[in-house]
């Protein structure tokens, strides 16, 4: 079974190593590629850094920090060398192994290689158990405009969101060169072969929406015959993790699992969800959700533990077959 | 006294430490400025190294490694990852704290700054007690033609060096970049202001000899006021450190105290120096150094610890001050 996943960072990470797992343990047959939100990206000290590429390559190679990104095991003697100099930013750490990675993967962009291979080629270290795509070979970056002390000025995303925690309000996010962009090598056929297109709970402003803002992926998505499926990152009006509800706020969406789903929209009213799993406590809204055309099912979304997460991905996988299914019988 | 210092890596650093110690020790108001060849740097993994500037630079700021190079207390997680991805060159480690330096360096340079200014913001860290100064802001980088297995290649010094341990049999050097490479900014003057011209113990051919390759170099040498003095490399025959041998055969000139001196030629002939120190062992080629017109002094030049460097410096502190003398009288 083909299985196509938008992602982000942490929370598309893992869910996908959930959706892995779980398709290992019950001989599942999956085929899985992640399609990578990579408009966090950014230079930083002459290397190229992908967040999320990264927290993606590194939770599926099992090496991922407890923080949730970063490696393992990790230390920050380059960091500190720099800080000693008077340089390097003192809001982003680079450890020592994860500058390892951030400097072979710029070697490998210096040499001509475009984004896509220079991934393919970090994954056969990490052996993911799935094929990693980025979004896009084009350098796209998120910037935000925020106001502060009543000037208006723009940041990269990265600084607003590690640096300031998304503290300061945005007024709006500006993708730069998301409109020349084109989908990496891959992308649009591995939507078009999917059997069942999956947004894990990421962010659906600055990591599953950047995706779809990349020219031709969201007409890939919503023209999919596969079923696409969403697993809300909201869970009783606030974010799991992270803080998309900032993300939101600032593109005029309620932080809540009914208003995430109207804003991906119905397929059949233009939009691209079919299914959308909400946790528990967001149960009264299937109701709202199905009204508005999208199937919906209820379910514990915390992705507390492995045993968790794998029931998460158990639902996702379920309700795009009962999709597929009742789309055939149609 | 205003001195300057043509120096390559190890020995020219080891030398240079000694002399400042000394000047502090006795209060002699040195004030050093270290002219240090870069011809040896390399753009390795998108990164600038420049050898013989960091070994400077680290001796003098007390941090440099027992065997000569790089950091002391240093690891080598970053390279560790680097070669777990199969990149990196397995002959050329790079430190994680000599990394610092280098992507230091790398940002300052991409951000616009000339490696002479660069090189002073480095230092303002390491509190050297000299000023040092790249040789040129223009990249020079020496290749060495080889003879391998019957053909005849062209590979990087420090793949020559470091990876061969210069046992390819080198056919000639060439300085690619040289001829348009101008002096950085202060050398010149720093060479037509001193009281004292020093030539340390360092490669002949690779590091002194490729700093005065750069325009105007020479020329400022051979015509400056001070007296110029060296220290031979060569000790009975064979170099106190590294392979300088393998250089000067290169070049076509005999590994010998009394070559070396004569192949840099004495000024009152159209060459470089006034006076010139041999070891001990060699105390028989003082009189045909003279000869040549050179002042010759004999004395254990091995720098084998503090006292024996201190005795090495104030020999070369003396002579300069002799020849000055001397000279004045004329």
């Amino acid at each position: 079974m083909k299985v196509v996943l938008l992602a982000g960072g942490v929370g598309g990470a893992r869910f996908t190593r959930g959706l892995r797992d779980l398709g290992r343990a019950e001989d599942l047959g999956l085929d899985l590629t992640v399609v990578v939100n990579t408009g966090d990206d950014l230079w930083l000290d002459a290397l190229r850094v992908c967040p999320d590429l990264d927290t993606v390559m590194y939770t599926l190679g099992g090496v991922i920090g407890e923080q949730g990104w970063g490696r393992a095991d990790e230390s920050s003697r380059v960091t500190a060398e720099l800080h000693a100099y008077g340089l390097g930013w003192d809001w982003f750490t680079l450890g020592d192994l994860d500058l390892g990675t951030h400097l072979a993967r710029t070697e490998l962009l210096r040499s001509g290689l475009p984004l896509s291979a220079v991934t393919a080629r970090l994954c056969e270290r990490w052996r993911p158990g799935a094929t990693l795509l980025p979004m896009s070979d084009d350098e796209v970056e998120t910037w935000v405009e925020v106001e502060a002390d009543g000037d208006v000025t723009t940041i990269h995303f990265e600084e607003w969101w590690v640096r300031h925690r998304a503290a300061l309000p945005a007024r709006r996010f500006v993708q730069r060169g998301v409109a020349g962009a084109r989908p990496a090598p891959g992308v649009l056929e591995a939507v078009a072969e999917a059997d069942l297109v999956l947004l894990p709970p990421s962010n659906p402003v600055v990591s599953i929406g950047t995706i779809l803002g990349v020219p031709g992926i969201r007409d890939a998505v919503r023209g999919a015959a596969a079923p696409v499926v969403g697993v809300s990152p909201i869970i009783g009006g606030a974010p799991v993790r992270g803080m998309a509800d900032a993300c939101l706020t600032a593109i005029g969406v309620e932080t809540a699992a009914r208003t995430v789903a109207e804003h991906y929209g119905a397929r059949s009213a233009g939009g691209m969800l079919d299914g959308w799993l909400v946790d528990d406590t967001d149960a009264a809204d299937v109701h709202a959700i199905r009204e508005a055309g999208i199937e919906a099912r209820a379910l514990p979304l915390l992705m507390s533990d492995q045993a968790a997460t794998a029931a998460i991905a158990r639902a996702a996988l379920d309700l795009g077959r009962e999709l597929a299914a009742s789309r055939t019988r149609r």
